[in-house]
C-alpha cells in the first residue's frame, strides 16, 4: 500500500514544529484539538502523486489523448447519445447527481454510477467489485443495455474502425498490427482514467502540515468519523476499503433500522449476484469518500437524497450510532474537505465521419 | 451585410498576381478554372472576425465564462441528462449526428439539430425562423418536451438558482439587483456561442488568395455548386440565406420527384405552423453549408442519410437538376472544404450542488 499510495504523512508532528513559530488562537484550538484527538500517533496519508501504472499498459501523451477522445465520444452508444462522461461527467463529482444513471432510449438501470474521479486508485470496480482493472470496467458500460445499449463489443469497436481519424489515432498509440481493437480501446480509456486524480483537497493539505486548510468543524468531524469508526471501512488516502488482494468489501447494512425500508437499502443483492455465496449477500466494493459531496443522492440505488442523511444512515446501519445534529453536521463538514483540484480539461476534438452518419435512425 | 459579415475579397486577382510569381503546373491548372469560371468579377467572402454582437449584450469574459457552463450543465434538463452540449456537440460539427434529437427519457422530436458553430451569423434561428436572436433561441429547448423536458423557464431558473457558484458568477458577469434570472442566462448562452466560429475552412484560405487550399477538384465542385445556382440561397460567406430584415426562407422541396416520398419531405409544414400563412408552407429558412461534412444526416427531419445523396436531392427537389456521379463527387469536395478550424474549448468546471442533488428521483 505504503509504495503505490504515497508515503504516510506525519500531519500532527509538523503541526507541532509549526507551533513554536508562532501561531494565531485559532490554529492553537485546532492544534490543540488535533494533538488531543489523534496523539500524535494516527497519520493520515494524503494522495500519491500517481495512482499505480499496469506494466502492460503504460501511459503516454497518444494513448492518454485516445482515451479521452474514446471517453467523450457518445458514437459508441447505439442512439449516439450517451458517452462515459454521460453518467462519469467530468465537469461535476465524475457522476451525474441522478439516483441511477440514464442512459439510451431513457432506460435506468439499478446502481447509481460511482465517480471517475481517483477511481485509478481502487483495485476493484463496480459497486460488486466484479473486474479488477478500469481496462476491464470499461469495457462494461459500452455493451450494457440500460447504458450504451451496444449489442455486443465487436459491434462497437466496428463503430470505433470506420472513423478514419480513430484509425490513425489507434496506430499512434499503440503501433503494430491491427492496433485497432477491443483490448487497445479499453487501455486506452484506463490510461485516461490514471490522469484524472483530485489532489489537494483541504484534507490533503491539512495532513501536510497546513493546518488552517480544515476548519476546527472540518477538524472535529474527522475526529468524530476516526472515533465512531468510520474510518475502518473508509481508510485514508482513498477513504476507501483497504488495497487488499481480491478487495475489500462490506456488508451494506450492517444492522437493521428505519432506513432499512425506508431506503430499499436490501432490494439488491450486492456481491451475492457475482458469486452466489451467501456471504456475499448485500456486501459491497468500499467506496472512496474523495469528493464524495460533489456525487449526491447516495449509496448503491442512489436513495437517499443528502450527504447528512448518508452520514446517519451510515452511523445507524453500519455502526449502530445514532449522531446528534451537530455530529452530523461536523461530519458532513469534514467530508466536503475531500473535495480536492479538478484538473484543467482541454475538450477533445472527436475524430470526423465526413458525409455520413455512424447512427442508424 | 458588408460591414458584419466581412469585407468582400476578390480571389480571383490576387490569384492573378500569384501567377507571375511563377507556380507550378496544378496551381496554373486551378487558375485557370477560377478565372474562366468566375471570370474575375465573381468576389468569394471569408467568414468575418467576429460576428455580430448586439449592443444589449456586449462580450464580456466572465459572462462567456458563465455562458459555457450554462451550455454544458446538465441539470437544467428534468432528468438531468441533457444539456445545450447534448445535441449541440461541441466536440463534433456542433450536433448529434442523428436524425432528430434524443432528449430527455429517450424522446425524440420532429426536426434535425441545427449546427451551433456559427450560429451568431443567423439572422434568424430554428429551421422555421421562429425567433430573430441566439438570446430568444437559447430559451426554447429548455422548456421544449422531447429535448431538456423542464415544465416552465421557472422552474428551469430556480435550479441554476439553487447553486452557490452560479449565484456568485451571474453576479460578476451582470452586476445590479437580482441579476440571475432567464433573459440574463439566455444572454450569457448567446454570449458564449458568439465565441463558436469556425474560420480558416480551406474555402476561406482559397478565397483570401492561398490557391492551393482547396483541391482541384473543389474548386471544381465550387464552380459547378455556383452554375447551378445553388448558391443563389446558400450565399457566402456563411453559405446561408441572405441576411435580410426578417430572414430568409426558402420552399423545400419545390419540385416534386421520387426522393419527395422517399425521404417523407413533405411531412413538416414547415414555417407555416409559426405564421400560420399558405405561402409559408414548407418553407425553411436556408441552413449554413459551414461545416456541413460534419453534420449527417441532413435536412430538417434528417432523413437523408449522406451528403452525396444530399447533393442530390437539393438539385433535383430544388433545381430540377439531375448530377451524375462525377458532379456529386466535386460539390462533395467542395462542400468539405467549407470544414472550418475549430477553436480549443477549456472543459467547464460545473459549480456544485454540495451535499444534494437538484435532480429529482
Amino acid at each position: 500500500m505504503g509504495k503505490t499510495l504515497g508515503p504516510f504523512v506525519p500531519a500532527p508532528e509538523t503541526a507541532t514544529g509549526a507551533f513554536f513559530e508562532g501561531m494565531m488562537k485559532r490554529t492553537l484550538l485546532v492544534l490543540i484539538c488535533t494533538i488531543s484527538c489523534f496523539g500524535g500517533a494516527r497519520a493520515w496519508e494524503t494522495l500519491a502523486v500517481s495512482p499505480p501504472i499496469p506494466q502492460d499498459n503504460p501511459q503516454t501523451a497518444d494513448k492518454i489523448e485516445l482515451g479521452k477522445q474514446l471517453f467523450f465520444d457518445p458514437r459508441f452508444s447505439s442512439t449516439g447519445t450517451v458517452s462515459c462522461n454521460s453518467c462519469h461527467n467530468l465537469m461535476l463529482g465524475g457522476d451525474d447527481n441522478r439516483p441511477t444513471s440514464m442512459g439510451v432510449h431513457g432506460r435506468t438501470g439499478p446502481r447509481n454510477a460511482p465517480t471517475v474521479w481517483n477511481a485509478a486508485f481502487h483495485i476493484t470496480q463496480f459497486w460488486d467489485g466484479r473486474v479488477a482493472s478500469l481496462e476491464e470496467q470499461a469495457k462494461g458500460p459500452v455493451v450494457a443495455q440500460p447504458e450504451m445499449g451496444m449489442d455486443n463489443l465487436d459491434v462497437a469497436i466496428a463503430r470505433v474502425r470506420a472513423i478514419p481519424g480513430y484509425r490513425d489515432a489507434f496506430a499512434r498509440a499503440f503501433g503494430g498490427e491491427n492496433p485497432l481493437n477491443v483490448d487497445n480501446a479499453a487501455k486506452a480509456v484506463a490510461a485516461f482514467e490514471r490522469t484524472l486524480v483530485t489532489w489537494n483537497s483541504p484534507y490533503d493539505r491539512w495532513a501536510r502540515g497546513e493546518i488552517d486548510a480544515m476548519t476546527p468543524q472540518q477538524v472535529r468531524g474527522l475526529k468524530r468519523f476516526d472515533q465512531l469508526g468510520c474510518s475502518g471501512c473508509h481508510q485514508p488516502p482513498m477513504f476507501a476499503g483497504p488495497r487488499k488482494p481480491g478487495g475489500h468489501f462490506a456488508v451494506f447494512p450492517f444492522h437493521d433500522g428505519p432506513f432499512v425500508g425506508q431506503y430499499r437499502l436490501k432490494d439488491d443483492v450486492g456481491r451475492y449476484a457475482v458469486t452466489g455465496r451467501e456471504s456475499d449477500r448485500h456486501k459491497y466494493k468500499v467506496p472512496t469518500l474523495r469528493n464524495v459531496a460533489l456525487s449526491a443522492p447516495y449509496f448503491h440505488n442512489g436513495a437517499v437524497p443528502s450527504l447528512g442523511e448518508a452520514v446517519r444512515v451510515m452511523a445507524l446501519a453500519q455502526l449502530n450510532a445514532g449522531l446528534d445534529e451537530r455530529e452530523v453536521a461536523d461530519i458532513v463538514a469534514f467530508l466536503r474537505a475531500l473535495t480536492g483540484e479538478f484538473p484543467d480539461i482541454t475538450l477533445p476534438r472527436l475524430p470526423a465521419t465526413e458525409g455520413i452518419s455512424l447512427i442508424e435512425p
